[in-house]
């Protein structure tokens, strides 16, 4: 999950997390050097994203005071804690579900859970995978609950900080409400329309990298109920966007630029719209075995693509893709959203929209 | 893990609980049926404990107020809040746990790992447990999640939120550190010599179930910095001693009454004060096999309780227990704490001796 971005922007969102990681892995020392060296790990496994959630909330804060012409309205000490809070809920997200879905790689390199497995290959047999298994789930646990705690903590006037908490609160329940529908999409216990995946990819993605980032800037400046509205409306757009051409991109993309596993998704038996398009076609039992089977090699996955391609299934997600990007031009073009908002916003659209990786 | 308690003191406690989970459910059923399901089953697995870390809590902050002759000094509401707070978070580390050590049992019944597992019995091989496990790990992190959400958002004075926020972060920290340590001994990473084991035990259970509940009710209060430090002394001695009365009981104590499956400790091998002392005496060789072992049964179990009785860890835990409460009473002898609050410790003192499940 990239995207292109000047490596200028990350700068001040990088230093926030490493402030943040620097706090935590000096109150670890203190419980034993198993722990310590845990800390290390994560924060170095939290480095090398594109910081796509944290820089678009600080752009989105910036034209708002921009707009209002007052610039440096808000604390900068807390728009940098909010930027590493963002970061740091997606990371907490991503070790949860690197777990559920038994996956091993990251951005190009063994995750958190391989990383720690790979410290004890002596190990007795099974016990390096539970080490490593368990490392990410309380990492991932500590991460979770020291970025509310960061948000509790933000010394904030008292209306923005209940909007504060009220977002971070909505936002980590639709992410967690989203991951279990997938889980139970993949589990064959809930039934896999295009509809219910549809929604899931909304709740488990969009609402936390697109909607959350843009709502924090307006609760922190204050902006009206309508503005909030309009964010929340067209982020849910671009981030369902996001979410659909990255299905797309881990199927047809290169897996050089992309950092996933290519055949990850297949094996998993992920259920995207690529998948529930092509179960509605005739070409569907030609692939239903691959799906979801572990040992699918290259060949098998040729052949999912193919039938992704020419059942139509592709063409209906990049139209899907483009539909979704309209409706959020369409939600900024009506909106009373200062301009220097919307350009943001549009921004982001358009870099949705040239994504190649 | 019980202990006796007036029915009549839990109600308020429970019934914060029930509020608790109920504006969580209710949030919850605009996702679906299966996660509203979910919570209802999250609840439902949520009862049944005896409440022990919120009671605590609130005859330490019902005490002290009584001794300042200012009864009801402090909101209701926040005390409620709070003290559901402490069992959540329980629950919370209660799911993650059952999930890193693979059991299925708690408090006489399946857990929910093994409730959600058996929903569907009929779903591909494998996929029901996955369902299962993807199931706690989500509703522990929505839960541990939302008791900091709910102190965040505590109508206290600053100094007292503050205080109360570095309480809720510290007891998380720790319990995650004790537990990392816990699942690093039984997977063979960490060297298990006693010391080791006996600090493993006070940071995983003895802060958040003792100092925690204590700490927090002085906090509220106000009391002064050399009362905090008493109770956190106290609260851990108690808390060390809680738990090595705990693993006793699971070992010798009657299944009945305790709840826990008595063999799971030995399956998986739990890295216990029993199993430290019992290694370092010539009796080892007899039972080194069988800890850790998944598949032992009643008569494998029989000769390692026969071992930890005869080789002296029985006699040793059971001293380390008096004399763990013992150090928590003189804490309470030569503290300032004024005597209503030091009733209050003593009388959990007191129920910790006497606890027979």
């Amino acid at each position: 999950m990239t995207i292109d971005a000047p490596p200028a922007a990350t700068a001040r969102v990088e230093w926030a997390l490493e402030r943040f990681f620097a706090e935590r892995e000096q109150k670890a020392e203190s419980y034993g050097p198993e722990f310590s060296r845990l800390w290390g790990i994560a924060a170095e496994h939290s480095r090398g994203g594109k910081l796509l959630r944290p820089r678009l909330f600080v752009e989105a804060l910036d034209a708002f005071e921009s707009a209002a012409e007052a610039p440096g309205a808000i604390d900068r000490d807390v728009v940098d804690r909010l930027s590493a809070v963002l970061e740091i809920l997606h990371y907490a997200f991503l070790l949860h579900d690197d777990v559920i879905d038994g996956d091993l790689i990251r951005r190009h390199r063994p995750n958190l859970v391989g990383t720690v497995r790979d410290l004890h290959p002596a190990a007795p047999t099974g016990s390096s995978m539970h080490w490593g298994t368990s490392a990410a789930i309380l990492v991932g646990d500590l991460l979770l609950s020291s970025a509310v705690l960061e948000c509790a903590r933000l010394p904030l006037p008292a209306s923005a900080h209940t909007r504060v908490l009220d977002l971070i609160d909505d936002a980590i329940t639709e992410t967690v409400a989203g991951e279990h529908l997938d889980v139970g999409l993949g589990d064959g216990v809930i039934t896999p329309d295009l509809h219910t995946v549809m929604t899931m990819t909304t709740l488990k993605t969009a609402t936390y990298s697109f909607a959350l980032p843009l709502r924090l800037a307006a609760a922190l400046i204050g902006a009206p109920p309508r503005a909030d509205t309009e964010l929340m409306e067209a982020g849910r757009h671009l981030g369902f966007a996001f979410q659909v051409q990255d299905d797309l991109l881990t199927m047809f993309g290169r897996h050089d630029a992309h950092g996933k596993d290519v055949l990850s998704d297949v094996r998993e038996g992920k259920e995207t719209v690529l998948v529930s398009y092509a179960r509605t076609t005739d070409r569907w039992d030609e692939i239903a075995d691959a799906l979801g089977d572990p040992d699918i090699g290259e060949s098998d996955a040729e052949r999912v693509r193919a039938v992704f391609a020419e059942s139509g299934a592709q063409t209906f997600a990049e139209e899907l893709i483009a539909s979704e990007l309209d409706a959020a031009a369409r939600v900024l073009a009506e909106s009373k959203l200062p301009a220097h908002v919307r350009r943001v916003v549009t921004d982001c659209l358009e870099r949705i929209k040239d994504r190649s990786a």
